[in-house]
């Protein structure tokens, strides 16, 4: 259950803050300030929600939409819908294990649970994905890495195997959209992206039809650049009148391993991918961009940074222990910890994970692949 | 089974044409010619199929695409698809009754059946239906007049109740569309108009996937005014390669009852309605517009004009009996009968019609609401 920290409901975590800079903080989250003004978003303050997983502790999660009434309903032990998607177009990298990471914590604190394998979406939204088999044969392996972190099978849909109720619904929805709204947001009336949002609302506000849950108050945990797709749901919802709003949680994106680049599937050495061996997982890490300086001497007077460090935010994003992170940090920054090693523990900790992952996805496996191809 | 006239395949049907106009012709019919040129549509020449169906020998198909290979499949008893739609916004008349007439000619002659009942399209792209729950309750009453008309439940379906298979296929097709295709076939890119499109585009194309029949020849009998559906349909079977480019045959409208009106739901007087009653009906007809003089003696004296006569094409488009209808055609352009009397034998005719289609009606009406309403 929901573990809470105490002293009003929640004090800041227990972690010092060295230099003025948050530990748990990143250095691109000075460009969020304008993003949430502009499209109305919440700050995700730990001293109001703090809520005890890593993702939250560690300033991940930056904002919210109307989270509070997911909360309310956390608190009071009453269930909630919990609701994310993947787009099955590639191989799944750290950075997706996260938002599977997150939507377990919402299950294991009481959330309905709604984890959309997205074959269709992939397959219409993406140039590169030439038909609808080539995104399934993604969506059985993305569900197997789903099944071994430790989703079950009744948590989880495949959105080209859903009841009809689904694809009405989204049908449905697109009778409230107007030309003039759908350019506004995307800037695009592509159908091939009109398709993919319809499902994408159906997906954030099905849970909620009589058939499944009824009216509840639902969690999405996503990127910032997919807000778009939440405001016209909640949109939606309120011409509907029947819904509640949904409400959603914004997630920094994990930073990719070179510099100034994000995790990406089209580039590889940007990320570690749930498949790769431990032995590439390390080479990866063996060679990604620090906030190391450029000499040993130089390192050891002024100390390393933290906040720009690829290798760190790694463990920022996936390490479970916050005391040997913190640890971590501090002597970084005091120039105690030279990159060398501390790429050997990040090394050794991805590596350890990715085996014993590779153990747990080979008995869901088969699984998996009947699931989303069987007939 | 088909039945064809001999003399290489087809010589005009055995009727003659008085004063050089086809007295299945009707005089809207000039307008179709540039139509024809400008969207590659092919005439449907009397010579060329003559099908034994008052449809085809009166003038009501006016014209094709690509029905050639169908007749072939025709000709030789191989099977083809049959398919056609009607979006369940309102109750059907004697309009819809043709489509359902042509539907059922070509399932007796070896068809493969895909009866389309759309709900979903109905509700998302007419504003004056507001819930699609109001789209179903038509389609409840449209298709017990249709299961009266002597089509079975297995020849049908519901847009609404389809499987994922038809759903996914009609997003699919999304990816083969762009922005200016759509913009530049329909003038719109309105979300609601564009969803019902891509479940048109699935309605004709579906029954080729591997799941329902195959790679087969398939026909639609449609009004002109819906071959963009048509034309967009076989640029994506074009596309996607596995497909048979999709034939059709396009229909006349039956005129409305009133002067200059085409027969629409909205304006009651224009249609007789298959739940009208036989009194209501009777009435309608009694004040038709029709193609008599301004005084009995100039009708004497410079005959009728059926091709204009509203009375008449209800007997066109409906009566079953080519030499009554060639006999009323001859005797009203000689003045040798009068409207009043026309009117009578067209009354008696249509109410006879709809007294025994509500008998009928009335024994599969429970069954049509459990097919759409029931669990």
């Amino acid at each position: 259950m929901l573990k809470f920290s105490n002293n009003k409901y929640f004090p800041k975590p227990n972690l010092s803050m060295k230099g003025g800079i948050d530990p748990w903080g990143s250095a691109e989250i000075g460009d969020y300030g304008k993003v949430f003004k502009e499209f109305g978003l919440e700050n995700y303050c730990k001293s109001e929600y703090g809520l005890d997983y890593l993702v939250f502790r560690r300033g991940i999660a930056i904002a919210h939409r109307d989270f509070g009434k997911v909360y309310e309903r956390m608190k009071s032990g009453k269930p909630f819908i919990n609701m994310t998607g993947i787009a099955s177009s590639g191989p799944l990298h750290f950075g997706h294990k996260l938002i599977v990471d997150i939507f377990r914590f919402f299950k294991e604190n009481g959330g309905k649970n709604y984890f959309g394998i997205c074959d269709i979406d992939a397959f219409v939204s993406r140039p590169k994905i030439k038909t609808l088999k080539e995104a399934q044969e993604y969506a059985a392996k993305n569900l197997a890495d789903i099944l071994a972190m430790g989703l079950s099978e009744k948590d989880i849909y495949l959105q080209s195997k859903k009841e009809a109720r689904y694809y009405t619904f989204s049908y449905e929805l697109s009778k409230k959209l107007t030309e003039n709204m759908i350019k506004a947001v995307y800037g695009t009336l592509d159908p091939g992206k009109i398709s993919a949002n319809l499902l994408q609302y159906a997906d954030i506000l099905h849970g909620q039809l009589p058939e499944y849950e009824g009216n509840m108050p639902s969690v999405t945990a996503i990127a910032l650049e997919q807000d778009p797709h939440l405001r016209v749901a909640r949109d939606l919802a309120r011409r509907l009148k029947k819904f509640e709003l949904p409400s959603s949680i914004y997630i920094t994106h994990q930073p990719g391993l070179t510099e100034k680049k994000k995790m990406s599937s089209s580039e590889p050495d940007t990320a570690i991918f749930l498949d790769d061996t431990p032995k590439a997982a390390e080479k990866k890490i063996m060679r990604a961009f620090t906030g190391g300086r450029d000499t040993i001497d130089e390192q050891k007077n002024k100390g390393g940074k933290p906040d720009v460090c690829k290798v760190y935010s790694m463990l920022r994003f996936h390490h479970p222990d916050d005391k040997k992170l913190l640890d971590i940090c501090e002597r970084c920054r005091k120039g105690e910890l030279m990159c060398e090693e501390c790429k050997r523990f990040a090394a050794e900790f991805v590596s350890a994970w990715l085996e014993k992952h590779r153990e747990k996805r080979e008995k869901v496996k088969a699984k998996a692949r009947d699931i989303v191809l069987g007939e």
